[in-house]
């Protein structure tokens, strides 16, 4: 019986306290259950996340220390809940998961913990958990993004950075990852208008505002997943997950003790 | 592009709408991640569920209008927040979550909602919540156990009813599931001295009591894993899920409404 | 002065440091005002529960060092909110009260809590905080029912189980405690065609359901409280404060050093 | 069978439905279970409570349709908690709960709430509470004191109004209602010394402060007891009775209806 | 560089632990953004707390080691909320500010923390949460009013202590605070007829009462401000600031080692 | 009497019903109280988020319909809670307080609520608060930062980004707005060493992380204060209240409707 897997729920309280210490990282993939129009399935955002997170711990798991928690595949899906499918946590729910799971971490004495996130709705509470759970547990906390880098975006000219919900480029992940659950018979062009004619006001813009995912329309995507392709996916996949490597590699070796503050860097 | 699989997060919000309805059963599998002694891994009650809820879609999803939901991996694990690698939510967490999937669940049309419990400490917040949910929001709501019915249990003469946790039936099960994460050699026999000579404090006596997995013992565990056989896995499996098939067949066609009070039965 | 009543809240704080030591038990009765039928008043359970701990203190409070705390009238009676004059705290505010009560208890160095329950609504949510209780505050906890044996149930044959609120059991009960409560001309038989035609969907069943009591009619009881005498009222409380005072004798020697694990019973 | 008692909850749902209405008023005793001093029982501001409500409604309650609550014997008791005996709600919780028998009163059909309040320490929360209730379900919603009328003290002289727990006052009360669970040898005077030097942080000040009653000293009390007599207490119960009658009976006709707003009184 | 001001947020951090100590006294007005009929601007509980907080400090600040912390403007008004305009906080929210801001003044080694309350509907649970906070960090707690001392009230003639909201007495603090937000030409009179009447259910009578702003009619507010001059105005702030001088000259002395009880005063 | 203003709280209930509309902009200030080390006071955050909306509201108030409320000057500064002389809300408490506040603006018939935002701290949860209140109450929510444009940061070549908290910049502004309160004495460079070398985990790296502002020394804060002039934060407040004023035009006619979802933008 081996379990050189490094996920961390298939070792035995025996192996935990064996194998897991001070140096080892806890990766939390989160994503959530929630209508991504009529083209992708509910689990996109879940699949995703779990799927960077199980390519993590294959590929540096042992170099890393690494240890894969289970999924937690519900997230805060607050901008999804007017839509049949979303199976969504509410805030206050969402961050008492997250403190919890990070008390229970500490218990197993490890000080790293990583979040590996696969929906935009869930970033800023975990953001706001990171200072939280440091604060409670002196966890060392970390949040990382289950989304290709931004600026590897091939769609970027089609889509100018609107495609935000069941886009080409999460289309495109999903054409990758699970063919099968993708309808592209079902996608069209939903692209907000007049929006980016905004200076601020707009995604990526000095203002943030709140939306829900009907107040563009009601087939509540954006983006335009016509020009999703599976190939698109797998070279997304690939830098999204090369650059977990990079950003857990680092995230190892931190340590607020290297860098003290002083009257140079 | 099909989803046979009535896993209800592979369905896009289209299909949701179009496959999904108030006579549609939303099967929603509840684990837990905590230590099971030595020789157990952390998933065990989480996989279990899973693999329960699986079984039962697979072989009577069609049939019975069931959908899967994603496994609730994480439980409450009260009795087991001592041990590393136990990683629980607080019971108001727990009990929360249930809410919000209860309400979300709602919003999807369905009026049916099985819990697939693999976690005996779950089981009084999930009782709980079932009646706190049929109130809330008028679903029709269940609970299953992902445990072998006790009535076939094999180790009954040599566990007297208590291997209740980390003993021969659950290690058999998980012998049988994934024999790569047992770890035979740790299993020893951890059986409660003279507490079967107690006619009420006892496991299944009349009165109820608190318990932490470490009061018997710093093991954390009970029974004598050491009887367990894949075999017996096999047949626990088998036996567990047609019992399953059986109570899900009764719940798809369950309504209060045959069952009006009147002066015969 | 003396207070040879065991009754906790009798005695003066110099006496509760006089009195009251770690072998002490605290026992506290928690009912219920619900709705019962046409038939029976709405402190039925609250009644039955501070009778059963009044006589479990007279009979035993100096032999077995009893201390009986005021009755919690209220109970969680979520499945009755519906009805005029049911008087219900909800799930999270029952838990805190019961959360409040530990922790008092803990503060008078006493370390077994007993909850003596006359409402089934109460039950999961009671078995809920034994654990919690006990990881909180170190606390022995346990809970009995102030209901007859159900082995011993002479209305087992009419009711078939069924009668399970404001049955003939119950209604016995009242009739041997509070004749004048109960208003035998309003009582009817109420039983849910057809429920046990189901194997595993009905009360006993391997299946919970959550119900409310007015799932089955508005009469909101359950059971055939015509075949109801005081005198099976009063063999029902004479057998039930009998076991409550051999489940109370085990309950006051139990302790879990006494039941370490081992390879043997 | 008849309930001429007027006690709420020894009516059946039935009888609630003919007997309360609109105009109905319903009492709730709400004490509190908490040290006082050496000489007086844990229970005295419960007992206080349930003694002045029952005898309300033994006088009233024909006339003014007033119907008696179980009452809430535990109580915030925030400043004993320190002490052995005490028994404390926490504020959330107990603002809970009062929010909890408010909404149940509204299902009831009645529109009078009233809280007959036996322990200084729930004084501010029941206030808080008042107004919540009268916003949340449109109930009217009155607190009267279980203490007796301060203008007629007869330790005043003596106290100066500084016996606010344990003192003459209350000590003669009990004398009067329980002589049984007084321990007059164990009185003693326990005066502030120098408090009412201050002339605006004091009792009665025209500063309010935050006080534990182990602030004073370690025996918790505060009067001088000795003092106490049967006979006061007799008369003091018969203050308190006689002016929560008219209290009540003002309450019963009181709307605001009658006194909207005008040029004049 | 100096802060001669006693404004508490104008220290750094640096300066904190200079300056202030377990003598210094933190000093937090509390206010309301409600509702106070047509003629009253909503600021004016806020303004009048504001405007007291800042003349204790800057009369007393040096003497008494006062620091004024930043004005809580949203309070509890809950009696308001029915109106446009009013900006309040439930009472669970404003509690949970009041308890994170006396942890934090604890976090300061500060030991005395004085509320300034302007507004009537803090009253009960700043009450609750001075007993709370004692509790909790042994914190030294006071609450005093910004309101003018009734006893000088030159309007209790013509207002008979009705003029709770918006009457005479506050209008004409406005009008000598900031007269600018005063709109006479809307000032009416607004008596409740016949509550005077009633001896105990009325304002400062012995029942206490939920009520709503507009339970008395839809103008919100209660008194006759038409009577209101500056004059007055100036005067009552003086005696209200003069009174305050003198608590707080109280209440910066003020510890309960030095009035342990005894047998005497 | 006029109320030229736009401060909302100088606005009587009649005036908000005649001037306020679902066109209006509510403007709300945020700040916190908490260390900035020991060159900077404590207030800095809330004085430049209420100089920041009174800026806006003088300038725009009347032309785009804004309403500025009072400051809510305590945040979330969950990472200097280590420090004496921090007031900080915690997150629960933060939440509930924007939750209660949204609702109230709704209660005026305001459709846009701006959160005029002084403190990074708070800026993850306000993100949250965003969505939830959009979804609560149908709100438009913006929040804007009042921090000076990165984009013109004149010190970025010195602190290379990493003056987050007390550095250049914030001392720039604190010398232009208020001098007084800026002790450059005390002022050192504070910069931490190494983590720009880091390609992910850094300040506006890929990767969150989170940090307590003593995990990086005990001064409490990171940039080179040294560097700050008077006339640089004269010029950094210009830009910022200008870049305001445009974001607060935009928003001020920002509706969903104009930017439904189409096969084009």
């Amino acid at each position: 019986m081996t379990s050189p897997s490094h996920r961390f729920a298939e070792l035995s309280m025996a192996q935990v306290k064996e194998r897991c210490s001070a140096d080892s990282v806890a990766v939390l993939p989160v994503g959530a259950i929630e209508q991504h129009g009529p083209h992708l399935p509910l689990i996109t955002d879940a699949l995703v996340a779990e799927a960077a997170g199980a390519a993590l711990v294959e590929h540096h798991g042992e170099a890393l220390d690494l240890w894969l928690l289970p999924t937690l595949s519900y997230g805060r899906s607050v901008e999804h809940e007017w839509s049949p499918g979303t199976l969504s946590l509410s805030t206050g729910t969402f961050a008492a998961v997250l403190a919890d799971l990070g008390r229970s971490v500490t218990t197993a004495g490890i000080r790293r913990l990583v979040l590996v996130n696969g929906h935009g709705g869930n970033t800023s509470e975990i953001q706001t958990m990171l200072r939280d759970l440091r604060r409670a547990h002196g966890l060392l906390t970390f949040a990382v993004n289950a989304f290709p880098p931004p600026e590897e975006d091939p769609f970027a000219g089609i889509e100018q950075g609107q495609g935000i919900h069941g886009g080409a480029g999460e289309t495109s992940l999903m054409l990758h990852l699970r063919p099968d659950l993708v309808d592209m018979d079902a996608a069209a062009p939903r692209l907000p208008r007049g929006l980016n004619k905004n200076t601020h006001v707009r995604f990526g813009g000095s203002v943030s505002f709140g939306w829900l995912s009907d107040d563009f329309g009601p087939d509540g995507y954006l983006g335009d997943p016509t020009q999703a392709t599976a190939d698109a996916g797998r070279r997304a996949f690939a830098a999204m997950t090369a650059q977990l490597g990079e950003q857990l590699a680092e995230i190892a070796r931190f340590d607020f003790t290297h860098h003290a503050t002083g009257p140079t860097f």
